[in-house]
């Protein structure tokens, strides 16, 4: 059975509606950094307040520069689609341009853009719908390195991370797929499982389907969601652990934060020792030979002054390296997957 | 937002098809145990290796003995309604009695047996589909006890030793509730919410629903479902652990299963010490005072002569309640309990 494949078409147009600057934006942020060479522009309105840096185009604009997806770059509280966004969607799919999100709520769910697309000859694409008919996990060992990034939070960086690291190795020339999980991987890798939207019954074997059986010498980078300690998500963390088999994990992690973002009650960060023990156990169930590869930070809230300090010292307490995948890049990191897993 | 619930109309009539003698007619066995008194009889197939000890009825006995609900008490290989079965339950649904299935494939999905539910006026009612629009969990805290079980594995009794945990504090006159998680479960109970049906990224929030808040002197006790160890299942179990945020845990374990049952690959089960820390260590997360109320372990592969030795030995190891749910009963783990979290 292949994974979900969503076959956006090139070139985009990223849609950004009235999104703040909350990381609301995350989605078109991702695709403008990864993807550069897809992306013919942006689209705003305007009380937007992010600027991808790309040309601003309107419908007209848009088909004249040969878009052939816009994709909404942006989430609403709820992932709901929001009625201000309609008349600029309606009107790319009225004039044949396929339009893409992942969103919980679906495109085809909403009258009007179903009615426009049919107008125009265009295709709604939600990426967050998972296959059918996905495997219960068999934790059955398959050849082939897998490598998976987890976090000490929601939003520390799990999937730049991940795509920084198959950038690295690919570089290298090494035999390497990034495996996306979310949204937003999927739209830049063009395929994945989006591994929430699972029933739960299923989430590790749909993990083990997104990373097959694969030569010995191949490696899959796959994207971490949520976080083991997460009171929301901890769950869909376990099984996609459990069904990647990991032969190693990068743990990612913002400096500064000492407790669970967006969340009512307070949740401690628990120290990373502590965390990094709970997360090796339990992924020992399905790979015993599982090690730790790295942590990388985000330290944009340390500034450069203080990064190189926080950085030695995590690799003095921890024995492994440990890096910015901004600032310092995923050399060390993929050095030493090289030498621990070769 | 309310759990399902059934709406089950007794009396019932299980139907235990052609299942033979490997477990596969849980579901059945369950329902006849707990609830006997809405049991007015059994339908099998002439291959059929379980007996309830119930009544045999046809399908005009059934109607004779005022049958409201036929129960699909067996479960086949990947979750299908099989030919085999439907001339008795196209029989059953057109002479008006209702029918009943917690199996992976929907009722509705079988256009001979819609059809004859239709001439009949009978309802098909599928347990295993859970509410429509469960919240992401928040973590926030609950007034109320609450207690779960959890397994060294799959199928070791966590359904019944909470049943039997519920029906031990209910004759104490506790203000209880037992809270199912699964279809056998959902059907002894008439109400629960089908856990591993729930999309992953809404298990938790599903655990807090089925859970609510409530009075402070109230006892939730929750089936757990999977276990943390469990390559297939284990996102399940944590989610649901998280979401339940449970006051204290019952570990469920089966005497002398040193492996994970039903497992291409050997899965060996972690020495229990290393399994209590980390199932405690997770669910801390949401209730950082939960505590270990006992071990309730199915000794029947003991015989009675060695099954006081064996439960004593986990005592002084652990220093928690050992039983043995069907051969000596709740009553250690209820009265720990009751002096633990008053």
């Amino acid at each position: 059975m292949p994974v979900i494949s969503v076959h956006l078409e090139p070139p985009y147009l990223l849609f950004m509606g009235d999104v703040g600057d909350d990381g609301h934006g995350k989605t078109g942020q991702g695709i403008a950094y990864w993807r550069p060479e897809l992306c013919a522009g942006q689209m705003r309105l305007p009380a937007c307040e992010v600027d991808l840096g790309l040309p601003e185009l309107g419908v007209e604009e848009a088909v004249g520069s040969g878009v052939r997806t816009a994709i909404i770059g942006i989430a609403s509280t709820g992932g709901v689609l929001l009625d201000a966004w309609l008349p600029a969607l309606t009107g790319l799919a009225r004039a044949g341009i396929d339009i893409a999100a992942g969103t919980h709520c679906k495109l085809a769910d909403t009258p009007e853009l179903v009615a426009a697309a049919k107008d125009g000859n265009a295709r709604l694409i939600d990426v967050r719908v998972p296959p059918k008919d996905i495997p219960v996990g068999t934790g059955n060992k398959r050849p082939g390195k897998r490598v998976i990034t987890v976090g000490t939070d929601c939003a520390v960086g799990k999937k730049f991370s991940a795509l920084a690291l198959h950038r690295e190795l690919d570089k290298r020339r090494i035999n390497v797929d990034f495996r996306a999980t979310g949204q937003t991987g999927i739209m830049i890798a063009g395929e994945g499982i989006p591994i929430d939207a699972v029933v739960a019954d299923f989430v590790s074997g749909a993990a083990e389907l997104l990373s097959p059986g694969n030569d010995a010498d191949h490696w899959d980078i796959i994207e971490g969601q949520g976080a083991i300690l997460h009171p929301s998500y901890a769950g869909v963390t376990l099984g996609l652990l459990h069904g990647s088999q990991p032969d190693a994990l990068v743990l990612c992690q913002e400096a500064g934060r000492t407790h669970l973002k967006s969340m009512e009650r307070d949740f401690e960060i628990p120290p990373l020792d502590e965390l990094a023990e709970t997360l090796l156990r339990l992924a020992r169930v399905s790979n015993p030979d599982c090690i730790w590869a790295g942590i990388s930070v985000n330290t944009a809230t340390l500034g450069a002054a203080h990064r190189d300090a926080y950085l030695a010292d995590l690799e003095s307490r921890y024995g492994i390296p440990a890096v910015d995948p901004v600032a310092t890049g995923m050399q060390k990191i993929a050095d030493y997957l090289l030498e621990q897993l070769r």
